[in-house]
Formats: C-alpha cells, structure tokens, sequence
C-alpha cells in the first residue's frame, strides 16, 4: 500500500490552445495542473496524455502500467478512436480505475463503461454552486466539510441519465434553480469508476483546492484492489456427474459452432 | 394496460440450419417456439427476426414499434452490425424492455448495454440445473414455486462478469459443483434489461413450460413505462442570478468551441 | 389487478387538536384530506387510523386487510406502541406496501425498516421548494412534469441518514441553499416502500394536486404483489449426500440446543 | 492506518458448556479460537465478550473503543438485552464495522441493523459445501481462489430474507442441492456489515484457514472510515430567503409541537 499510484492524466487538450481565456487559466493545460496537484498531495506518481498524442498517448504500455486514468474531454469526444477507448475499458474491466472530470460524462470512454447516454441539462451563466457532501465518512470526501462551494460554475441539470451509482457522494445546488448528482460511484469489473463533476474550462475550477482534495481522495479510492483478466473457460466437473439416460448433440466449440 | 404488448423475438437462427440435433428440436428456429408460447400466454403479440434477415430483420421501423426484444445468439455475435447494435441499444435507453437469453450474455448488445465483460465458465455435459427463486414475490417469478429443475442443461459457472444486478431473481446450482446468477435484472435509461440463463440449443429447454412462463412473466415486466428521448438542452435559469463581480470567457457551443 | 387497492391511512392526529393554524388547514385531520384525494383518484378505497385510536386503529385485522399503509408521524412517534411497530414491519415483510410521508422519516416503523437513524437537517420558513423528478418513466412520476414546485415548505437538508434507496426519484433544491433526496424507494422483504418528503402540517401540502398525485401513484406502486410468511424450514437433502467418514456432535434443536 | 484495529469477538458461549461435542472442538469458546486466529494474522488486537458476562461484555466503554464488533450467536437471541444492541446499533450507524457469523442471521442485532427476518432453509448434515468467490479483486477474497471448499458443514438454502446486499460476495454450492449468499456487504449510516456464514459449532470450521483469512479481510474492509453521530439540527438558511406573501402557523419545536 506504500508504493505510488500511478495516475495518467488525460486531456482533450484544445480548448487551451484556442480560446484564449483558457490559455490564460490553463496555459499548459488542465491536465498539467491536475497533475500537479496530485503530486503534490503525496504518494501519487503522475503521467500527462492528450488527444494529440500518438495513440492520443495511451498506448498499451501506458494503459498497462496506469493505475487510476483521470479523464477530461469536451469538444472532441468524436475524435477519440474506437480502438483506444476499447484498450482503456479492457483495462478498466481488469482493475484499473477511472475517473471522468466534468464534461467527460459525454466521453466514449464514459458511456462504453456505463452503457447510457449520460444527457443532461446545462448552463454557462457563472453562477453559484453548492456541492453538498452526502456520504462524510467515505474516503472520497476525506477532508471535506459539509459541502463545497463554488462561486462560479457551469450549471449541470437533472435527469442526469447514468445507471443508479453504488454509492452517491455529492449532490448540488445550483443558484439558478437545479440539481445534480455530483459524485458518483461505480465498480465495473474489477475496475472503479468515479464521476466528479466541478471543472468548466473557462473558470479556475481545478485551482480551487477542496475539489483537487477530492480528486486525489478519489485517486486513492480508485486504485486497482488487484488486476484480473476475463475469460470463458471450459471446465471439467468438480462434482461426478450422474450417468444421463437420453442423449443430445453437441454444440461444439462456442465461438466456431458449425 | 390492457393493449396486447409487442414483442420482437431475435434468434442467430444458424444452428438450426447447419446442425442437425438442433434442426430436429427446433426445425423454424428457437424463436418461433419461443414466440408461439409467448402468443399462447395470451396479450403478446410477436414478430420474428433473425441475423440473416435484411438489417437483421431489426429496421428503425421495427424497432420502434417494438415493446420488448428477445434475444438469442452463439456463433455469431461478431456477425451483428455495430450500427442495428447502436439502433437497439438508443431504443432500449428510450425505454424499450430486452431480455437476453442463455449464450446471448456474449452478444454485443448485452455488453454494450452493461459495459462488462460478461464473461463466465462453461461446460456441454446434459448435467441437472436447479434454479432457486429468490424473489417469491417478484412479477417474474409469478406461479413460479421454489426452484425449477432443469433435468439437462449446459453448465455456466460464476464468475459471471456482470454489474451488481438490481435485482437477482434466479441462483443456479448445478449437479457438476458450481453456482450461477440465472436472472437478473438493471434498468438503463428508461428501460429494464432481463437476463435469463436457460437455453442451450441441442437441449429443449424452450419447450419447458416453467422457461417459458419466466420469459413470459418477463416480458410483462419488462414493457416499457413510456418512451422518452434523451438530450442535453441549454436551460435558462429558473431562480434570478446574482450579479457576478468578476468576467469569464465563454466556452461557446458544447459541440463545437473553437 | 382490477380490484380496487386497500389503502389505511395513517396518522398522528394531533397538531391538528392542538394547534389553531393546523385545524384551520385539515379540520379532520390531514388523513382525511389524503383519503378523499386518492379515493377520487380512482381504484383506492380507504381507511383512516389514528394514534389515539384502541390499537393506534392498526389491529390485526386491520393490519391484515390492508394493501398499502400511509404513516403521518411528527410530535408522538414515541407514543405509538412497540407492538403495533412489529406488527407493521411483519405486514410489510410480508408483502404490504408503505408509504412514509415528511415528518414521518423519525417514526419508529420507518427506522425499524430501514435499520438506520433516518437524521436529517430542517428549517421552518415557508420558502420555495422545487423537487426535480429524475425517473420520468418510473410509475410513480406518471404525470408530472420534470418537477414539482412547492412555494412554501419546510426545508428538509442532506445528509438524510438511509441506506442507500433502490430507486431515487425525487431530488429537492431548496430557496435557502440545501438539497434533499426526496423521494426514495427500497424493498424489504416482500414488501416495497416508499418515502416522499412533502408535508408540513401548518402548509397546504396535501391540497397540492401533483403531490397528491405522486401519493396515488406511489399507492399502485406499492401495491402488493403476493404475500409470503417467513419461516426457517429444516430441509431434507433434494440430492443423495455421499457418505461421511467423521462423525459430528449433533447441534439439535436450533431454538433449544440444550 | 498503521495503528492496530480494535475487535471485540462477541459469543453467546452457551453451546461450549452445555455440549460435550462442542466444548472438545472449542473448550474455551469460538471465540477465543477467532481471537486468536486475528491475532496471528497481524495488525488486529482482540478482546472477548459473552452473553453471560455483565452488560454481555458490551458496556459503554467497550463498544465506545471498538473498531469492528464479530458477533456468533444461536441459542439464546432472546436473552440479548434490548438495550444492548441499541447501543451497539447506535455504534454502527457511527462507524462501527460488524461482522454477523453463521447463526447470527437471527441475532436481534443483525435483524436491527438491516430491517429484515433474515430467515432460511437449513439442514444437519454435514455435507460438503463450496463457496464461490464471485468478487476475487474485492478486500474481504484477498488471497482466496475461486473457492473454499468445506468437507462439513450446516447448510443454509435460499430464500434468505434480507435486503439486496450492496456487493454479494460468496455464493454457496450445497451437496444436498441448494445455494446460498454466504457473504454479502452492506453500509448501514456510517458503519460497514458483513455477513458471512460458514460456522456451525459442532463443525471445525473456525480451525479452517481460509474461513479465517476471510474474516481477517472483513476486519480490514470494515475498519471504521471515520466516527460520526447523526442528530437533526435546525439550520439558518446559507441563501436568503425571498420575502412570503402569505402567513403560516408555526409548528414549533420538532419534538414538542404543542
């Protein structure tokens, strides 16, 4: 348990380079500051990839030795090719952990793990928000009060179309009149998965460091228990069976039937 | 309530053709045994619709007055246009009820809709299955008693790589020493999603009056609540916002920011 | 399913003896006012309880004959009887549903069923409520819109201390900054449950025709689907057991193992 | 998270004095024999308690320095003072992680926590049992293959009444015929329960090295998160409150409304 997690993140990484108050927030991007923050809380070893990377830089051996992939996309989604977003939920099936920042809830990564359209409603008026902290004693909200407050965010709206979370950690108040769940829990496979929703691009969110706590807590929660492969096997009886009185073909091999 | 619920019944239909037990237990394929129970169950009208139909017989047009699919496929999962998976998979979330039956845990549907690998362990030995109800009193369980008893069957053995069912209806035992989660049932979107272990094509299950009163049950379960797209509008406030004292850059459209 | 549905409903009944303004608003009581609307709603008949009723009007012979239990609980959750508390949670277990409305969340049945302490923050004035329906297709939503709005309610504010609901259908924002899981469903043995959050004595919440209508809907949700006795049967052996080579103590009797 | 975790290993300790069988398997008690076997397994300091022993060995201050609670009873549920398991049910919905063995199913404490019967089929036969790991990555299967297999035991069958666990762990493969959910997970407040059924004392199954590692994992994933009490607290608003047009009646203080 002392050995450092292996974090990549992984970011979209254009709107920093046109549009122009991004720049300024996020000059090297937000991944870079994610990053940084999470190295600096300790434990955590940190890796940077973008959509313009070679194999938008999760290639097998990056995947391979990532132990909590962070997820930020928003404008691009559609660019993200099949095979890699395949390689990342292979991956998470077997035990690594995912978690998708914000605007990832419209990822292909995203809705491959969780099997929905992940819609919603939204805003970009820079109002108030209140995440309220349902779950104090997870390890995910470690540190944090009884909720966070964000005086400037993008409004994300209920019906949020997500399968029910295992665990539902924040839920938010919007000034403007809506709610949302905020925090959200899943294991699929051996894999953890955690949805976090503060981090609209145009606004300091990922400076702001009651929602960095958050994210290296989910790091932590996140970490693989134990990596483990998927297969069909066939197997012998553990039991004798007892002798059958009539008799039936056999299918032959699953996948090669004829 | 009382209108007649439309049910699709989708078979691989290959076995049928190309292996003789199979032909001889089943000579117009699984499904149309399957439908002509469902039809003799009374208020289910049924179409029938196979792999090598035109789109899989699964046109935008039949898809969209279905009420419930049924699914059943083996050799040729990988033969199934991503594209009428897609079709399916919107339709489902919009609030069409599916059941996949037996070997249909490995069909692209199935896992598109879950997200895992539904991977499990298997064996072709005409073995005795028990199935244990454990929900007496769920609807898909009605007239149901404590267990059906499956005198030969395939064996599918845990660990049966699934999300934590919202409900888990039927627990397997089997004569050779091993355990399954037989029916289990999600919602995703708006729909709900069934999955029914028995049915192995070289045995007759889907002549098994208890099989075929579970799909049944099933099938009523699974119709639809109502059917609702999904989209992720920009909303206006419902509250009056507070001046904001400081100015952000906006993102621009959610599709398209640049 | 065309047989009309048994509803009791019960209540405290007493702020409305003892307090002018609550009179005023249900000079019969709220139960009366809850009764009448479902009974209008159509397929419902009903039945009024009372705490100051011989047996808090929950006999065995009430209780027996009783579908669905709505509970009205604030000031005397103490008053009411152990006995009559097993009495329900055994009728629930068994396949009775039971609707818990607002105050009632501190009741001795609803944490009896719940195993928890059901805690959660308030504030009394008067300010506007909007619950964001999130299961738009659930049969409890059937007619309402994307939320309902209340303009005057007593604040209910997370964290609500319950086990995680099976289903979560409503999502409350509040004027004064604080969220509430609003509505909320769980089974329990046979039984379903629901827990709906409107209701404040001195506010005329169950004139309120869309949360009337959640309550009549919720009614049909919870109707029972069959009735099952609990037991702990000492089974024979279904399949023959091998000989044993050791011999063991016999445990005897499980109630009375001297 | 390096300090030991504290137990307290609970037995009712009745069987070991009044049945020579069990007193010679466990002259000192079952729960001295898991004490012991924690203890070896590191990081864990025990300490024993009994029914017979003053207050049952759980007064205040016990259950006040408890990590995790381990609780066997079978005999003599009813001997277990009701204010008793209040209090180690406050502890719980604290913090307090608990572990039910075998038997226990039917504890006051058990049935308290999760609102249920918990009842079951059972049969004295010493038969074979397997139980599947169906959750291999997850804390409590650490070190455990695909399943422990015990020559001897009780068995438990399906229906279990309890409410649907949050992660099922173990399901069990009885000679006899029948299965069952020998190990489930559930959060109940702030605290972590987990049921686990091997057991029967007049079986060696507490000498068994697997059952044992799985009740070390349990301690390890049920060790408290954090310690919290639940109370209801009126609350200012965070948001100010738009002026009301209408006047209500107060209802007063929640607990004394007159």
């Amino acid at each position: 348990m002392s050995e450092a997690i292996k974090v990549t993140v992984w970011n979209e990484f254009r709107h920093e380079k046109s549009n122009a108050a991004v720049k300024k927030l996020y000059p090297d991007g937000m991944h870079a500051v994610i990053a940084e923050s999470l190295r600096a809380a300790g434990g955590i070893e940190t890796r940077l990839a973008a959509l313009d990377d070679p194999e938008h830089g999760l290639t097998e051996d990056v995947v391979n030795s990532t132990d909590v992939l962070i997820w930020w996309g928003h404008c691009a989604h559609g660019e993200v090719e099949d095979e890699i977003v395949q390689r990342v939920r292979k991956r998470v099936l077997e035990g690594m952990g995912l978690i998708v920042l914000h605007s990832g809830h419209f990822s292909k990564i995203f809705k491959a793990m969780l099997g929905t359209n992940c819609s919603l409603k939204w805003r970009e008026e820079a109002e108030k928000e209140r995440m309220w902290n349902i779950e104090p004693c997870h390890p995910i909200t470690e540190g944090i009060g009884e909720y966070i407050e964000l005086p400037n965010t993008e409004m994300y709206g209920e019906r949020f179309d997500i399968p029910t979370p295992d665990k539902l950690i924040f839920v938010s108040w919007f000034e403007g009149g809506e709610v949302f769940r905020s925090g959200c829990c899943w294991e699929r496979g051996h894999g953890r998965i955690f949805y976090f929703r503060p981090g609209h691009e145009t606004y300091p969110i990922y400076y702001n460091e009651q929602v960095m706590r958050v994210i290296a807590n989910a790091v932590r929660w996140a970490r693989p228990r134990g990596f483990m492969e998927h297969n069909a096997p066939n197997c012998p009886p553990l039991e004798k069976l007892s002798p059958k009185d009539v008799e039936f073909g056999k299918a032959g091999e699953r996948q090669d039937v004829e």
